[in-house]
């Protein structure tokens, strides 16, 4: 099954987070599950805060990525276009938010679920929660801008 | 001069984002400037969004870490004490925003510039610039936990 982001066009698969093409990145990949996209991630030992606590820039980062693509996915899916469908339908992050509630263990795969939240004409709203061990460490809400097509076309 | 972070005990010198012992991380470092604290980084060509863009993951980081330190030495420097100083001064995030009002070229030293916006018992909460090439790609706001001084001693 493809993710989101392997839906991207060749130009938008350059990113730290989630392009296939980034040799140094994280390739994050997100997929529905229902109502929620999912996506799932193991830290490597280094992507640490104190030791054993996963570093929050990189769970901020699982946020944003998982976030857009959830976002991308959505829009094509409320416009019932399958995704990929010209013209391409690509977010960027306007702004996000992490709370930590409390530290998140390094070690086990880590679960972000998303659920659209808001969904307008350019923007679309996605809420998070980071799964890990069964519980919530932090909540992410970021709102996706939608690019113009023309972009990187 | 020491950088805030250099002030860090041992045990919280492991942060991919800013900690000295992590051999794959950031090495954020962050001073005072007047009243203010900055932070320079120059992202390398890999931590792109989409071409020539600074990929928003790595600008939350920057905040992120930028922000803890910043508590940090904001609070010592309210207590009249010496950066390092016995018992130990040491900050988690709470909770991080960043705003993305326009997209950040990849290539110049970028610089973070942070303001203490309140500082409470145990919070104290940042409001940071993002600057390159002069301008104001993104803004954060970083609220600060401090540690109890036993965590980690």
């Amino acid at each position: 099954m493809k993710a989101f982001q392997d839906f991207y066009p060749e130009h938008f698969a350059h990113c730290y987070g989630c392009g296939a093409l980034n040799a140094h990145g994280y390739h994050i990949k997100t997929y529905w599950d229902g109502e929620e996209s999912v996506t799932h991630f193991t830290p490597e030992s280094f992507h640490t805060a104190i030791p054993g606590i996963v570093y929050g820039g990189l769970l901020a980062s699982l946020v944003d990525c998982h976030s857009t693509g959830s976002a991308s996915a959505a829009k094509y899916r409320e416009e019932g276009r399958d995704m990929g469908s010209l013209p391409h339908c690509r977010f960027v992050t306007g702004s996000i938010e992490v709370t930590f509630l409390k530290p998140t263990p390094l070690g086990p795969e880590l679960e972000i679920r998303g659920r659209v939240q808001e969904i307008h004409a350019r923007k679309v709203v996605i809420a998070s929660t980071v799964v890990a061990h069964g519980e919530v460490p932090a909540r992410g809400l970021v709102v996706a801008v939608q690019l113009p097509p023309d972009v990187g076309a």
